[in-house]
């Protein structure tokens, strides 16, 4: 029961705080994101361009890199109009607005250094900005190297997770289980779970953040699927505790794994959580169909992962 | 024997299934990947671009490389040509299809930026794809560069190992034995093995894996050669079973060697597979020659990895 | 206390010497950087030109990269003009200096590989020192990319510690303490704490350097702030000191954080150090408020980490 | 001694052979090369041009890039020319060599994407020539920041090591000791030594490999020198061993040291080895002096390393 278990192991912590939140909490959304936000940092180092540009969408990253190559082109044009058009040869326009149009596009050929030479500077005052532009480009797209390459090469473990955590039978008592797989092509190896769970304890008052044991905690491989068992014996902090009274604690299953993708040999993390509302008793997981195929290679279908009957 | 061993670490899982397959399988196939196959991930994301150009030959990625700078450049070509060709200076083609091949070099030149200039956009239409083209020309070049670090970069262990498993005398009793080399000139350091054999148990009608305890688990180089040795006592779970029941039972053993290369301090991994019809009973490996030359130099001949006698 | 304590665990060494300094010395600054300074490889491989290019400030990184740039065009076009003005097509400066400003914006133009191509060498003397300039560029920019590269993907932890460590009340006996908190927006996950006072022994006159246990020395996040406590019993180095002891002995709290960045799976470290008059004692921090949002976000503000009231 | 010792050990291998060479070897270079030469693998994948490229000097490296680039423009040139060189604009030789200069050196501007255009291809064939060129120039490119990257990027630690090994008196014993530091301005961490005997045994006629129990075998960082101490006490498998016996035993110390380069985050790893004519008996390290400058520096002098007195 939640009362009255011994805190054996004190060095345990999970980092979060222990307040007894009035407002339900969420610790981690389900992408594995930590739900919270650090405000007050004025001035300080919390804008951090690079992980931005690592972490956004490829959509968003797209938009940033058209935008910023437009506004640079439109920048530098206007410096080479202010110098002056008489200072190119070639520039073909009759009028401003041509002539504007014929220094945008001599600047999006200097920034790419593209450097056609139909239009090219005739003076040192417009050969020098262009000299510094071209500098610029190269600049500006060693940086985008820099960040396509680690868009590409961070360490990112897809797991595919139940929708629904299970309170199932399990070796003569229940578990609590959910099941996990890799949707990616490459392998995982030394796949390590570890899953807390935390709640408002009503008679300390405060939240409470318990490891809970796990029948296997380690796995050589993930080819297939992986059901990740706690057995609710009579140390469990959740023994007898039905998903009702989990609802009304506010109680949060915090999972945590740890793999090696054998690819790039990273270690990737990856998160999650269940809510209670999220839990189902007196359900079982309906086995993955696993076929051996005429090759001796085994074949599963993933969609199958989600699949589960009510046992009463 | 398989059936009245006791499993005393039931924390060990390899993370494949347990059904009792009917047709023969291979879990790992001899290059080390394994032999899975995950169906009915539709719209999921299991197509993984970068994993693909990273992993697949370098004739495959030569190919792909022509083909897209190709496609591109056609593409290109025919905007440009729908805009009206008169929109360039420099066309010197009289015709149709001589035009257009004009245009398609343009766009070779824009897209790689080499940009001559003896043709050159001269309206604001070609001008702006010109634009885009150049810049697109730099990203899918970085994109490039990510691709081709990332190849070289990627962390392999090219080991060789011996054709067969051997079952051989050992201190008295017999040892499962096979032998391992690095084939490349950095340096392996911290090898660590271990084996794990995998059968249908015709008592618990299951696919078992147990780990094989070994005589040594870890080396600190791999200079010559490893002989990696299970020593076949009581406590073996292959303890006094013919090669023939090990084919019966459809055996395999599996091999997971996990190595910091040298070079570039990273962790590498290499994975083997064994069926029993690879195994070789009343045989012994013809030690490795080492030669130590005149400057002190130890030399040995790595074809000889694979020699054994028969005892009998 | 200091001298009666009995060091129990031999295999411990920070790798800082033991003499008994004269002068006050600090091992480590405030932004965790050693405060050694080792003198003496006269010719040896002291000078990394990489390492000071990855840790260098933008300021200077960019303007080392400008003045490199000012220099190299500098050099070609000094050799340009030495080679004759006559050797180049489209010059059309009138005198030697113009005529060199020509030559200048050549070599930037072939530097960067812009070419434009309305100045262009005409002979094999230009044409060749020209064929080496821009393959020059072409490299340095390679540099440049992993310049960058190096600086955006390199490892860091921006860790804020509280300005002072308290000497507090802590469940009945005393504790030494202060809190950090994670100012990036990715992700600590797995941080460990290990911290060591340094001080000079009057019995023994070495400088001694002793760990000193905590309550907690690993979590698995730090969404919030971590309050690092070495509860000061009977067996602590530091029971029943003054600060004043403290100070008068040249007493310094190393510490040493180890965390993984979340986003790109890199083990990162952060290192701090309090000397004896940074402590604080008889005062306690004030806990940092929590809010749960509507959306059940929970909400901190890190100005607060450090406050604290003095309790007597 | 040598012979009487018991193997407690035996998952210890070191990965050398056990044969007892006629002839003196030496397994580690000074360097902390293996001393190993793998013959045999005919047209297997013993070739690691990236090895090569990553490993060798600047100096190989970069006459490697002017080679490459050389031959590449030679390549490109004759096909040009045996196209004709009609089919380009702006050709101005008079005869074959110039017209194949001026080939040549617009092969080089195709293939740095310079691209001047006073030279131009003119015709179909030459046209897919240059765009083929000018393609393998960015891959080439791309290649080269690749290898740059990966030069600059690799995990090196170099640390300087006493000249000599001494046998110094070492707490009422003696001890077997060597000095190391680090030459870098970046710092490593968790430094950890491991150290191991070589020698022909004439006992067993076997090569043994015996790890050697330090004083202290890890330490948190290397501001100074770090003195690694073997204690030979009755244990030892060198007690009472002198240098002459150690050298008719053609005994080698092996040395591994393993730290994290706090710059980058990265393991690295450093190896030596002293041969028994390179231990000194009765000798002892001159301590380096530390100085406490007046802002609390501790500075050190490095080439004081390897100074030792006799102490008979």
């Amino acid at each position: 029961m939640f009362g009255d278990k011994i805190k054996k192991d004190k060095s345990f912590e999970l980092g979060f705080g222990q307040k007894n939140y009035e407002k339900s909490v969420r610790f981690l959304n389900k992408d594995g994101s930590v739900n919270i936000k650090r405000r007050g940092l004025k001035g300080m180092d919390n804008v951090d361009i690079y992980h931005w540009l690592i972490t956004t969408s490829w959509k968003n990253l797209f938009f940033m890199i058209v935008i910023s190559y437009t506004i640079a082109n439109l920048g530098f044009a206007s410096v080479y109009y202010m110098m002056g058009y008489g200072n190119f040869g070639g520039i073909i326009g009759y009028d401003g607005p041509s002539r504007f149009l014929d220094l945008f596009f001599f600047s999006a050929q200097t920034l790419t250094t593209v450097g056609y030479g139909h239009v090219y500077p005739n003076a040192t005052n417009v050969s020098s900005v262009a000299a510094i532009e071209s500098m610029f480009g190269l600049m500006g797209f060693a940086m985008a190297t820099g960040v396509l390459y680690g868009r590409f090469s961070r360490p990112k473990a897809v797991l595919l997770y139940s929708n629904r955590a299970l309170i199932s039978p399990y070796e003569g008592i229940t578990g609590l289980m959910f099941r996990v797989a890799n949707t990616k092509q490459n392998e995982l190896i030394e796949i390590e779970a570890s899953v807390v769970i935390s709640y408002n304890d009503p008679e300390t008052k405060k939240r409470e953040f318990d490891r809970l044991p796990l029948e296997i905690s380690k796995i050589n491989f993930l080819p297939l699927s992986w059901t990740v068992v706690h057995p609710i014996d009579e140390k469990s902090p959740i023994y007898k505790i039905s998903k009702d009274e989990l609802m009304k604690r506010d109680a949060e299953l915090i999972i945590l794994i740890k793999a090696i993708n054998d690819t790039y040999s990273q270690t990737v993390y990856s998160r999650m959580s269940y809510k209670a509302f999220e839990f189902e008793e007196n359900a079982r997981f309906v086995p993955i169909k696993q076929e051996a195929g005429a090759n001796g290679k085994i074949s599963i279908n993933l969609t199958d992962i989600h699949t589960y009957n009510k046992t009463i």
